[in-house]
């Protein structure tokens, strides 16, 4: 059994890995820890664990979690975790990060797109940014994995096999939609109930640091000539998120698009290709691991439109962290998750 | 032209009576305070007022306001309103306080319900409860009016017209169900978006304080024995109360219990009561100062069960703010709500 | 593996059933009929199988479906199963109904709650009430099971235990709220986005037909006095049952209560009783079949209030239904379901 | 008093026609008609009626209403209104149509989006297309008013501005996010409460019958050359549309499109464009006749994002109607609806 810890037990992301975990038939969940919750009962903090789960938040402390722990998911803010990344690594725990700071691959971007100085470049380096359907291998062998994002994990399934044929006009512009627990748990404004409720509103537009990490794997698997409008709006729902593509497709083979995507996730157990004209509903994937790709080519203006929903919660961040584990630890890709 | 000044103009029963008296034709706004927002165009606070009102909010200071208007609304959180009443009285400013700081008649009852010591008892004796269906002539009289609060004005509208007959049994049961908007615009986690969407829980059984508000009323109006289990419950809409109430009819006569009804709310402009066994829903009320009142005869156990609605921001609120105003400055009752 | 067949594939509760037992360890499902989409995908009808479950719906044959099957789920409307039940049972298939036709023991009360006459009055008699809480080893050995509805579910496990010490005033309320999915998959006004969006409302106020089911098994379990108000409301939400319950305590002993509760479900997998004045909200269980209850004691007016909630369309439907089955092919109480 | 009738009144643009007209100071309802609910009182079909309004629904006669009407909305399905809108004008009565009939100027380009045979290509011709911010001066003189389409609404105010000065890439993409009411009042399963809410989708990408409607005025307005990709999305919520427009400015001077938006709407009562950089929520809109203009310039990727909002049963239908027929009667502007 793989021995787990949870950092930030008591957000979002915390509470579906630990439901994920808790059913995970290769996985101990050792570990709970949340500064803002120490000595309460996850049931205390999450009420739906009532009866079956009754661990006790603990102060997070790097040497505890390490005698304890094969692998820990920091589901912590950004600027937070690259504080702890080093001593896991020196302890021998693996290290599966959900916040953004190891997925870009250097500094200065890091800090453009965060407004941060990056402590630990070294690590920066080696880190494994862990989309599975990209990255299977490498992610197997690393002992730092950075989760994507959850706009960047639909942005980017939705559009890594054009990588395979290229584009004729590298520009593209993600429209995306998502629910509010994107925003996190934390009390505010933006995410007061009556605020958002029966409303709908763009935010970030052009500026939301998601693009930075979109670019980057785009400019490396597409073109370096890749740039991206990444578009955010928040939709009055609790989950998931819809990315809506536009790309100029005119000059290429639509079958052969059609067809390129299909390979390229045939052998992926969580991403379906619908068929062409057929557009997905965040509904489709809300409590799972899968992403839906629906697919559009407007012959008039000549644009391909991509339409990709996933559930921001599970394949956008906890269940994509579990999907990652079970890579690093030779389980079942699907273990847990399906 | 009557002179009003808001004081607590930045939540949300601030927003409505901006919007209300904004647009009223007997009423210039002549002053918007707020703590927290010094300095700030109300627009910049409510955008929807862009273009339409661009009044800065002010600090509230209590000489200012009174040297500035004929009546002030105090929109604050009980506790506070009763510091300042006393100054505002004394300066010839007629309040109308939407807090519930001088509804209930005694120190004691205020003490016991709302954990604090009322430093204003000589007030709370003078104070006005601004129901104009049960108070008209004294709201029209008085320069201290209490406006009731949300629940109490859903579940006293269905349940005055029963005084006129008595009841042979006076316990009754108030189960009601309120929109989100009602628990302010602060923001904490029992209303941050993903924790209340999606869901309904039961909150403050039998000891929400306008039990007490509630109870005072009906002792008064109906019997000395009533007691009342008021059961509120939190539901995810922005807005809307809808209260169901249960009290025991056997014995008495149906016919007389509808025409009394029907009766009672015959000069109520904003009082509508349906035909026996329809039941409202809160959409028919939202955005208006009306409650609607169903009334339903369960023979088989003998109970009575009234079904009233109200938005809770208007008629339970703000609206019915405008409707006292309206009374105590001898306009007519429906200007700037109907 | 048990061989089973799904009869209405294609509504809420088919839904349910499909992906509860496709991810059931030892059930096969090797029937999905449904008249109105014969020869549709499942995946056509629910996308959110895409890629997992490609079974095509046949049209409903009992000889068919009896030839196939061990067991069948018949999520039809009520009027519709009690055709299909006797053949069933003849061809050796067990039956687990979820529709409303076996849950009432005599053929006059369903007549007059339901408005038909019945047409199976011998298997009617033979019928078990499928609430696992209480009828446990009846369940095992019975071929046809009467799987209770929503709002009965939530309420009699909010009530079973009172059964042990009796009652002494046998009045009781019950005031339900309950989401959208409750009303069916049909489009009917009622049920459409912007009818029910944003407000809640009041229906079949002491008429609803769940009224006879739970008196039913009161008048068994608890006194033959007991007449029950049955009150549901409708709240914008998917999912969710909340049944708040109205009972008179006084001259009763609080904590003989709270012991009889905690001790009644020591053993039931699926049911919590929280600490007293704990309340729960139906977020805490949605997607689970689990029910929870909280217990408030309110001295002041003698009541004591219940407050249970469950996912309607899972403990209140097809979670519960397999939990049954589960009993009936000596399965594990929990497979599938946990 | 203008005479108004309103055809189709038992729809979600009746409704808000009926709520505005009651309420504006120049006009007289005096006929509704509806084929779905002859001889209902209109406060049976929306309660929210109820003790204001209760007029009869009578059966639609072309003489009858012209007989009482100086002005008719129409309020039908497109397909529906060219058949009546000849007589009526015959009769001497003026026209509003809300429907898509007279909307676009040749009877092909009718019959290849809306897939229909044109019955009245002369009146077409005639017609005048009612978007007062546009055609002011022709509105007040037609007798037959084209009122727009609610995507073209927000979608073109979003975009005129651009008319004077130009664009050096013509081709444009337009992201829309709608709220549930856009789909009208008929219940149909992608409108049924537990199918649409907690979901977003997009749907008819690129070939929503609007997109002739918003190419055919910015070919006449910006360049005959302007290609449109016209992009809509559902959202669970009841009312608004939210449009993200997407333009390549590099070359063109920022300023210079900023103040060309703000002279541009310098004198249109219902038009505000926010200060660059801040972004409208359809909230901000909501229930009134409004349209909010957010302008964002991405100078990484040369692109321009203009947001625009509005509610899209008031300004994108029945405000907007009101609006035009207050200039076809010489009444102001603004009337009844600010």
């Amino acid at each position: 059994m793989v021995k787990a810890g949870i950092v930030g037990a008591a957000g979002y992301s915390g509470k579906e890995l630990i439901r994920i975990l808790n059913a995970h038939p290769d996985v101990d969940v050792v570990s709970l820890t949340d500064k803002q919750f120490i000595g309460a009962g996850i049931a205390e903090v999450f009420p739906e664990f009532l009866g079956q789960i009754d661990t006790v938040i603990e102060d997070f402390d790097v040497q505890d979690v390490s005698d304890l722990c094969d692998v820990v998911f920091l589901a912590l803010p950004h600027g937070i975790s690259c504080k702890y990344v080093p001593s896991l690594l020196d302890n021998g725990v693996r290290v599966i990060d959900i916040s953004a700071d190891y997925r870009l691959k250097d500094t200065g971007s890091y800090q453009k797109w965060y407004g941060l100085v990056h402590p630990d470049g070294a690590n920066l380096k080696k880190a494994v940014y862990g989309l599975p359907e990209l990255n299977r291998e490498k992610i197997i062998n690393t002992d730092l994995l950075a989760n994507p994002g959850c706009y960047p994990t639909a942005i980017l399934l939705g559009l890594l096999p054009v990588g395979k044929i290229g584009l004729n006009d590298t520009f593209i512009i993600a429209d995306a939609k998502t629910g509010v627990s994107g925003g996190g748990r934390k009390p505010v404004l933006p995410f007061h109930f009556a605020e958002c409720n029966e409303s709908v509103r763009a935010y970030k537009t052009g500026v939301h640091s998601h693009t930075s990490e979109i670019e980057m794997i785009l400019k490396d698997k597409i073109s370096k000539d890749v740039s991206v409008l990444f578009s955010p709006h928040l939709v009055p729902m609790n989950r998931g998120i819809l990315a809506t593509i536009y790309i100029r497709y005119s000059g290429m083979d639509k079958d052969k698009i059609l067809k390129t995507y299909e390979s390229f996730y045939s052998d992926a157990p969580f991403v379906n290709v619908l068929k062409e004209g057929c557009l997905p509903s965040t509904k489709d994937v809300i409590g799972t691991n899968y992403c839906q790709i629906g697919l559009v080519f407007d012959e008039r203006t000549g644009m391909m439109i991509v339409v990709s929903v996933i559930d921001n919660l599970i394949k956008g961040a906890s269940g994509q962290a579990v999907q990652n584990m079970n890579l690093m630890f030779n389980l079942e890709e699907t273990a847990g998750i399906k």
